[in-house]
């Protein structure tokens, strides 16, 4: 079968200061679409254009950053055998039971070399994109409330042990490494871009002493025109950007860096090439890594490398 | 695996009537380049961002239309068990040798139900898009010569057996139905778009009383401002123009039909949405097709179900 | 003075059929803003970017087509200056008092050779663009409601008598020739692009046996993704599009032709070179005219030269 | 008339401090085209779309800067006059003789109150746009050579005296404020934003104690897309960037800053509104000047006030 296994990030659960703003901000601001609430009070998101039931979830908590990061894998069958997969790897799994969050079937949760918690599912309710299934339009109002990206895309994610990472993703989960950056010493990672799919990252890396951080979550627009439009409405709304609009040397997306209310960096980007397994991995060198993460500077600002969450 | 079997349509070869003439429109006109030549006298190009030798040959003949479309599958293991499935399905294939193409590996040839030659084949030598794998840039000078797209990237076929063909695509080849057009009963299929990755399309057929037709090859552009751009230069270069720029109901791109010197219609285009096999397929009814293929006119051109090469 | 004499074409009169249905047509669907009605029944628009009270009024009566064309001019000084310089050509002049249009000032009104009723004025008064004075933001979610258009900006009128009323448009009223289209024999006018600014067109004229008829009004995008975003709406609406998204070889926009609910043709454009007076005009010739209307296809539609209101 | 007086602004020489170095950066990377060279070693430059001889002139010098910038005013009597007017006014002007610039008639020569040199001329030879005059494509090759602007926009010019400044080209020359930026008193002028056309501005001025200072000179492009192209070729070429790509609140516009070899910043940007005479200026208050400047970021670089040649 040509698209098998792990598919897709699927859902991110993100700690936020205080839920009523936050909640604003992702609805009127980013554009998301509001789809529910639970018991724990934790507040359910999705693109317009997504058609499975959440993709963001806000928790409110004392201090910002990810709870943990879910992929949705083909089926049943599928999310059975990277259980296995995994523990015969040595990585202990953990069953969450379907509808702990809202709409979405039994999880396998992990936890990754970097600290962060990951999580296998293979059922989420598809509630549609705003669109019937039948002589549907390429867009509706929806898009154009907020930002209104198309969906959550990927995630960069700060922690330790990059080389152990890679290979759980490459060996295990059926990722391939789409770009790097090497440090120093030309051998070290001090970045990994990799992918399940033909996006050029479903999720990034960078090497971090402390394990577990968020650098940002990632939001697909359309067209570097919605890039634009992205920035004014950040403007318009006060939104503190950190960097942008600008492109990536790597993945060659363009993109702005924001952060939302309690300080979780996010993206809103487009474009970027696609990838395939077989395509030889693009290097960056160390001392082109400026150009590789922002591509006109061609220097990092001191934000990129120190201000997580 | 996350992508496994069948990746992507990796080369078309094409009959045209004048080869020269022809040439100088897919290098100079189209924008590809020219990678080689063989002793069969066909000529050989690439997209500027294909990483492979070949996507496109040229081959000269009395009428024009499609030779053959190859698929680039996972690796040699795939191809053996895609070859077995195939025979298994009760499909005939046939071995083409490594290198009857250039920097081609050996291929696994077949007839699908609506009469088309398609192949597989795992080995295609990487030449580069141009650029170095370590601190490239985004793009070349080579994408602003001529169209310049970014790669071949599916084809529209006309032929009979409709439901057969969907059959064996999703069945054995691991494709996905992504959306489809059904005739005035509701029921039978007036036409597929089927996908083996995230594309929208990597293959659409219509039904058509005659096989093994083409409508058009398809290449991909980055911008729908250079769906424009495209556009102008087809018109300084004289380029008959079938329709466009416009949009596509059925997976939402951008697009521009146009005809090569020899009369084959090839499309340039961009955008479009991205797909997973466990989206629901969009439907068309056969009162909504005119918006389906071109959603600004709402109407069918006479050409689009009768001009086929 | 830099700018002086004649400033823009300011206000429309549009006969439509339905006034509720064009009502609702120009408020929701073309995004204009309503500003008011009088007692004649009449009602009244803006563009939500243009500052002056009125810019489109309908009138409802039997007959689509157009009533009237006003100029702002500079001042009141400069509206008497000019009504004298046309008395003094041999063009008679009617006043047409304060008031008669909401919130305009007092008109002068005369037919040009074409058999259109122009009219100039110097006063109008400022109801802003949603925006304050101070420290505005560059659009608001009224640019984002229906296609959005930024001002009325120019028409295409189909009429007889081009000579000589070029000569009036540039002798006495300031205009300069951008572009013109010749006849088969090389020297007759059959169309002219005149501008009284730096716009490449104020007004255009086609030659036409039946005097004052009305080709497209047209109104202004500012990119060529806000003409596909107006295509897009255009289809969502059931609006018949006559041409578009293409680009005209004069005056380079790109554009799309489609019409009111009365059968009026507008036109939602962008771009386009800006213009200068000591910039020799550009001629296309008959055999060219194809190319230079419509730039993509090279040939005019059989509606382009016979559906006029 | 409706566009007299002075036109806009025809040409800038500037001093470069290693001049081989200069003109391969300015045909090549900001992709101008050379036209010519003269006796004192000075070589000249149009951008492609520009029909007079030339419109960037290069001298190298010790230090970097701006020598003088030339307005092209409606004709010879207009050029008379204006010299009559200004002297009137108790300016003292200076005639050039006719060819002490390459291709370009009489000059009248002033010193405005912020120090700069400013120039009037009538005439400058018509080299055309690389088009014919008769059925001419809407771009050409040189238009996607290096950056390749349409034409040299506008200047932003530092000195003192603002006010004066405003009174000389407002009162004798024609301009019209667009917009104003005010310092902390809520009266004195910060800068000004002066317009003798509908552009936003044929000329800006900031209150800098130092006379004749250049902030940067301005390229148009035609969209967006352009202006991350632009941003992606400096970084191709290593050009300094100082800003961008972003938007202006001022204007509207959307642009990139960026240093040429010898630290002259120049501008590429696209959009901004148009503007009439008749219509309001606007104002920024000085604890908004960020958001006027750089919108997106709503904060001024340090580089913004004090970096200057
Ligand atoms: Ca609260
Ligand atoms: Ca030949
Ligand atoms: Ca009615
Ligand atoms: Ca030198
Ligand atoms: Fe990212
Ligand atoms: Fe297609
Ligand atoms: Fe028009
Ligand atoms: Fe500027």
């Amino acid at each position: 079968m040509a698209t098998t296994g792990v598919m897709r990030p699927g859902h991110i659960q993100l700690r936020v200061l205080d839920l009523d703003e936050s909640v604003a901000f992702y609805k009127d601001v980013l554009g998301l679409v509001e789809t529910g609430r639970d018991a724990a009070g934790r507040v359910y998101f999705k693109a317009w254009d997504e058609r499975d039931h959440n993709s963001v979830i806000l928790r409110q908590a004392d201090r910002a950053g990810v709870d943990l990061i879910g992929f949705k894998v083909k089926d049943k069958a599928t999310l059975e055998q990277l259980d296995k997969d995994l523990q015969a790897y040595g990585v202990a799994t953990e069953r969450i039971p379907a509808g702990e969050l809202l709409e979405t079937g039994e999880r396998v949760r992990f936890t990754i070399p970097t600290g962060h918690v990951m999580e296998l599912y293979a059922e989420k309710t598809d509630v549609g994109n705003g669109q019937p299934y039948t002589n549907p339009d390429p867009w509706i109002a929806a898009s154009e409330h907020g930002i209104a990206p198309h969906r959550f895309d990927h995630c960069l994610l700060y922690g330790p042990n990059l080389e152990e990472n890679l290979k759980l993703f490459t060996e295990v989960l059926g990722f391939h490494l789409v770009e790097r950056v090497l440090l120093e010493d030309g051998k070290s990672l001090l970045a990994t871009f990799i992918s399940c799919s033909h996006k050029a990252h479903d999720l990034a890396f960078v090497a971090h002493p402390e394990p577990g951080k968020l650098h940002h979550l990632s939001f697909l627009l359309d067209s570097w025109e919605k890039v634009l439009r992205a920035a004014d409405i950040m403007s318009m709304n006060r939104v503190s950007i950190d960097i942008g609009p600008t492109r990536h040397g790597i993945t060659r997306g363009s993109t702005i860096y924001a952060f939302d209310p309690s300080g979780n960096r996010f993206e809103t980007f487009c474009g970027g090439y696609e990838t395939y397994p077989d395509h030889a991995p693009i290097t960056w060198t160390f001392d082109e890594v400026g150009a590789g993460i922002f591509y006109h500077d061609r220097k990092l600002n001191e934000r990129f490398l120190t201000v997580v969450t």
